[in-house]
C-alpha cells in the first residue's frame, strides 16, 4: 500500500464520523500533511451546514500545509452553497500537491473543483481508493443518479426464519445487543418505513432510543387506507413527521390522520404508463412536500429522476408502486430509508429491486409453524441462481444473536 | 486451571477423536502421566469393537506409569465385553492415582470400575470436567437414559429464512464449504431421516460423499405411503439400508420398496393409550428388526424405554408418530440420527420436543416469497418466549454461509 492510500483510508475513516450528521450531503474526511509528509491536520465535514471536511482539516494547521500535501476523500467544491467554496480554502493553504479518492459528480461541482486546482499549477491525483470512497458514499451517489434513496431492509428473525410465531408473537426475537444496532440504524436515517399489518399488530412508535444524529420519518405504506384508530404514529405525529402513503381515493379515510399532524399523500393507482408520467413531472405538483427540504445546498430535488423500470412499474403493495413511493422520499432529498417491515412491504421491495442493503438480525431461537411469517413475503425468485445475493457481507455475532449486513447486488 | 483439569481437557480432545467410530459406545480419551507428573503415554477408544482408550493409553507406556497416574474421560470398564475390563489394564499398570471425568451410567460398569480401583488402594478422583465430558457424550448418555438416539436437525436456508423458492428451487442454496459439512455430518451419524416431501421434490441420495467413519441408514417418513416410482433412495436400497416408515395399512403400496431391499416399517396410527403401549413393549415384536443390531457389547436393546410424554403422543406426521419412530431407531442402538427435512418432517420433530441439536447454514442470498417454504413447519410455538433456545450456540462463516450449531434447551 503506497503512502497515499494510507493516508486516504484514514481519510475515510475520518469521513465515515459524520455518518447520519451530514446527509443530504456526502461524508467526507481530509488529512493535511507538511512538506515533509508528516501528519499536519486532519478534519472531517460534521454536520450538514457546518463546515467542510478540508477547513477542519486546515484549521489548526497554520503556515504547515505551505508546500504539502492534502488528502481529501472527495473533489474538494467549488461552489457557494451554505460554505464557501473549499477550493478557495486549499489555495490558500500553500499545499503543493492534493489527492482525491473522487471526482464528485454533484452538478455543481462535477469535475469543476478539480479544474479550479489544476489552473492553480497544484498537482492533484484522482482515484487512489476511489472504490471504498464509492462505497461509503453508496447512499449519496445513488441519490444523485436515480432520484432515489439507498433502501435498507431490516428484519430480526429466528433461527427457523421467522419474524413472528404462528400467533404473531415477536417480542422479543432478538436480544438488546441487536435492538440497540437497530436503534442506532434508525437514527441516522432519513425515514423508517412500515405496511399496515406491522402498525396493527405491533403499534411501534419507530423512534430511536437514544436518539441519533437525525430524526427518521416514520412512514406507513397502506393499500387499504385502513389503520388503527389508536396507534402511536399517529398519536405523536406532531412530535416525529408521519407520511402515510395510500392510493388516490384512499385519503378520506385517512382523514384523522392528517388532523392529527400525519402527511397523508395519495399515490396514484399505477397503471404504467400514468407511472412513468408521474415519476418525471410529480415534483413540482407538489409544494406542500417541498417546504420540508432540509436546505438549499446538497442536493436539489431531481431534476429529472430515471423514469420508473419495467420491474418496478408492475410491482405495487395492492395498488402502490415502490418506485413512486422512492421517488416522492428521493424529491424531499432523504438519502437513506429504512424499510423495518413486515414481509408484505419488504417483498414489495425485494420484487421491485428496489433493495439495497439488508441488515438480518439472527437469534438463536427455533418456533415452527406452518403459518408463521417469514421476513420476506411478495411474489418472490423463482430460482436461487437468480436471487437477489449480498455482496461484502459483513457477519458477526451481536449477544445472542447474528448479525449479517450487505448490499445486494 | 488444575493440573487434573488441564490434563482431562487433552484426554477429552483425544476422545472427540472418535466421534462417528466407536458408537453405540461412548467417546473415550485417557492420558498416562509418570511419577513425576510427566507425559508418558495417551490414547483414545478409536473404533468400535477395537481396543478401549486406557489401553490404548497404556500400550507404549511401559513401566513409566507406576506410581502416575491416569487420566480418562469416562469410568473405566469392569466388564467382559468385546475386549477385556480395562480395570485389569489400569491395575496392571501401577498407576498410583486414577483421575475420572465421569462415572459411566452404562448398566454393566455404572461405579462398579471406580470401586474395583478404590478396593485396589488407588486413590481415585471423579468429576473432573464432568460437565464437558457429559456435553461430549450426550447422545450416548441419552440413548442409555431414554431408549432414543439424540435428533440433529439440519437446513440450509436464505437470508430471508427460505429452504426453497416459491417453484421449489433449493439448489444450491447455501455453498460448497458448508456441504462439505453436512456430508461429515451425514458421515457419522446412524440414520438420516426425511420426509415424503424431500424424497419427491429432491430426490436425494443421503450418503456421504466422500464416506465417513460410518455409513447411515436412510429414513423416510412417509405418512401416505406414496413416494416415487424411481428415486435413488430405492434404487440404491441394496447397496445401503434404506427404511420407510408408514402408518399400519400402507404396506401394500411399498411392497415394491421392500422388493427392491428397503425395509419397510409400519407404525400403528398413535391414538395416546395404544402408542403408550407399543413405546413400553413392542421392542421385542420385532425379531427381524434385532439383528441389525451392531453387536452385544455397547448399548444393549433398552430394557424399557421411557414412555412417550404428553407431548410426544400427540405429534405425529400425519399418522406417525416422532416419538415412535425414534425408539424404533434407538432400540437398534442408533445413537445419532440426522433429519434433513424437509420442513414438515422438522417441524414434527419441534412439536414432539424432539430434537437435541441444530445445525442451521445460512446462505448470504435473499429469495423472498409469500409461498416459499421456511425450515420448519408443523404447529410451531405460540410464544417466542416459550421457543426453543439453543444453549452454547455456536456461529461461524463457512465460505459465505453462515454455520450456527447448538444444542436446544
Amino acid at each position: 500500500m503506497s503512502d497515499d492510500e494510507r493516508w486516504m483510508t484514514n481519510a475515510l475513516a475520518l469521513a465515515a464520523r459524520g455518518r447520519g450528521a451530514v446527509e443530504p450531503n456526502p461524508m467526507v474526511g481530509a488529512v493535511v500533511l507538511d512538506a515533509a509528509g508528516q501528519l499536519a491536520g486532519e478534519g472531517w465535514h460534521r454536520k450538514f451546514g457546518e463546515a467542510h471536511a478540508e477547513v477542519n482539516a486546515f484549521a489548526a494547521v497554520g503556515d504547515k500545509a505551505r508546500g504539502g500535501t492534502l488528502l481529501v476523500t472527495l473533489e474538494p467544491c467549488c461552489h457557494h452553497g451554505k460554505t464557501p467554496p473549499c477550493t478557495e480554502a486549499v489555495l490558500r493553504s500553500g499545499v503543493r500537491r492534493v489527492v482525491v479518492a473522487m471526482a464528485d459528480p454533484f452538478p455543481k461541482v462535477a469535475g469543476g473543483g478539480l479544474k479550479i486546482l489544476r489552473d492553480a499549477g497544484i498537482e492533484v491525483t484522482v482515484g487512489v481508493r476511489e472504490a471504498e470512497a464509492k462505497k461509503l458514499n453508496a447512499p449519496y451517489l445513488k441519490l444523485l443518479a436515480t432520484g432515489r434513496p439507498w433502501v435498507h431492509l431490516k428484519w430480526a428473525m429466528t433461527l427457523d426464519g421467522k419474524i413472528a410465531t404462528r400467533t404473531g408473537d415477536s417480542k422479543w426475537i432478538s436480544g438488546e445487543e441487536s435492538r440497540a444496532i437497530v436503534h442506532e440504524l434508525r437514527g441516522r436515517v432519513d425515514a423508517i418505513l412500515v405496511g399496515t399489518g406491522t402498525v396493527t399488530a405491533d403499534d411501534p412508535a419507530l423512534t430511536a432510543r437514544p436518539s441519533g444524529p437525525r430524526t427518521a420519518t416514520r412512514v406507513v405504506v397502506t393499500a387499504s387506507g385502513e389503520l388503527p384508530e389508536r396507534c402511536q404514529l399517529r398519536s405523536t405525529a406532531r412530535d416525529v413527521p408521519v407520511i402515510v402513503f395510500t392510493p388516490a381515493g384512499n385519503e378520506s379515510k385517512l382523514a384523522r390522520w392528517a388532523d392529527d399532524g400525519a402527511e397523508v399523500i395519495a399515490v396514484s393507482t399505477p397503471s404504467p404508463p400514468a407511472l412513468r408520467g408521474r415519476g418525471q413531472g410529480e415534483g413540482e405538483e407538489r409544494p406542500a412536500a417541498a417546504d420540508r427540504f432540509i436546505g438549499e445546498e446538497g442536493i436539489p430535488p431531481h431534476p429529472n429522476p430515471l423514469p420508473l423500470k419495467a420491474g418496478e412499474e408492475g410491482i405495487k403493495i395492492a395498488r402502490l408502486s415502490i418506485g413512486d413511493i422512492l421517488l416522492e422520499l428521493g424529491r424531499r432529498r432523504m438519502t437513506n430509508v429504512l424499510v423495518e417491515g413486515g414481509a408484505g412491504l419488504i417483498g414489495s421491495f425485494l420484487d421491485a429491486n428496489a433493495a439495497d442493503e439488508v441488515h438480518a438480525f439472527i437469534a438463536p431461537v427455533v418456533v415452527g409453524g406452518d403459518t408463521a411469517l417469514s421476513p420476506a413475503g411478495g411474489h418472490g425468485f423463482a430460482r436461487i441462481a437468480d436471487a437477489a445475493r449480498l455482496i461484502d457481507a459483513h457477519v458477526r455475532t451481536v449477544g445472542q444473536d447474528v448479525y449479517v449486513n450487505g448490499r445486494l447486488h
